[in-house]
């Protein structure tokens, strides 16, 4: 039996997926939100992680992802593998997920059956890319900003102004108006307010 | 037998919560992307027609309301009830499902019983809400920007500058920028990028 761990925020989805997973003869599985799944995870053995990228953001993932390269290099404790379901549109969330050292890549917009192909190949120990994420990989790798410029504008997008933004990375109020025209200009934005709207729109945020 | 149409653009949810509702056993379910629910609940009967909020938007639930007034009236064509998909946290998305004559909301973050629940009772002419809603519905009637307001916002989100917004609406920039002024104040926002933020997260936009 393939033991999965299905980590998703809104109840109701992630009881569907489960339903869905369910139905395999060759499948357990148990759901869970984001903020629950690294305590279930370290808690049982689990073959297969899958994430919803888009949902959870970093961190979730990225402790999952310890947990599985910890257990794959040491051979102590639950072993689990991360597959992550991404949207085509959202290359930002891609890249996290790579960075997080994740197996399996899933489009959302597949068909069910390529998330148990998925994870029947995850769980076997060998990786798997939706093929519909082809041109979403490639477009991972292109994130225009420099980490410290994804940390200005995530300031940005809380609705931080300028002041605030200077004030908690030590910086100058002029300095991050310089880095705000370079990401207006990187993203080809029209303004602060459409930078933050591309960049959400692509994952980068 | 309850004909359920279930709406969702991504496709992998969609077949999920097709495979929940599917599994009740008085329920037939067919699912589709907003973009094809119109035409399907034109061209076959439907009881109830289960619609995610958050992600549809205005148009296909006004849409998918007109049908299902238009059969409830002059008893004619399909009969189809909407039951909303909603979260907790998006009164704004609750307020356009009630606009649009909703008879049924469901949270996101109930069990899928809930849903099931819901839609028998919507199928049977009656009306279905969640207590876990009773907050967001409360809420909901509290929407704080007018029309015009929610229209400058709107443009403003998409990244259109102040004069691109006036020569779309046909006003001066200076009414724009009051607008934006009265806006970032009754949303209690720091500054233009926080009343997006602000109006995105409650759903107003």
């Amino acid at each position: 039996m393939i033991r999965v761990l299905l980590v998703h925020d809104v109840r109701i989805l992630r009881c569907a997926l489960a339903a869905l997973v369910g139905r395999e003869p060759d499948m357990t599985i148990e759901a869970a939100p984001a903020k629950d799944a690294v305590r279930l995870a370290r808690a049982q053995p689990t073959d297969v992680c899958v994430v919803d990228a888009d949902v959870t953001g970093r961190s979730p993932l990225d402790e999952l992802a310890g947990l599985s390269r910890k257990s794959a290099t040491r051979s102590v404790g639950p072993s689990h593998r991360l597959l992550v379901l991404v949207s085509q549109h959202c290359p930002g969330a891609l890249r996290r997920a790579l960075d997080a050292g994740a197996r399996g890549f899933v489009c959302k917009d597949a068909l069910p059956e390529q998330l148990v192909t998925g994870i029947r190949q995850v769980a076997a120990g060998e990786r798997f890319v939706d093929n519909a994420l082809a041109g979403t990989v490639l477009r991972a790798s292109e994130v225009p900003l420099s980490e410290r410029e994804l940390t200005v504008l995530s300031a940005a997008a809380e609705g931080a102004p300028i002041t605030e933004i200077a004030r908690r990375l030590g910086l100058s109020t002029g300095t991050v108006r310089n880095y705000m025209s370079a990401i207006t200009r990187k993203t080809g934005a029209r303004n602060r307010v459409d930078a933050i709207r591309i960049s959400q729109g692509a994952g980068w945020l």
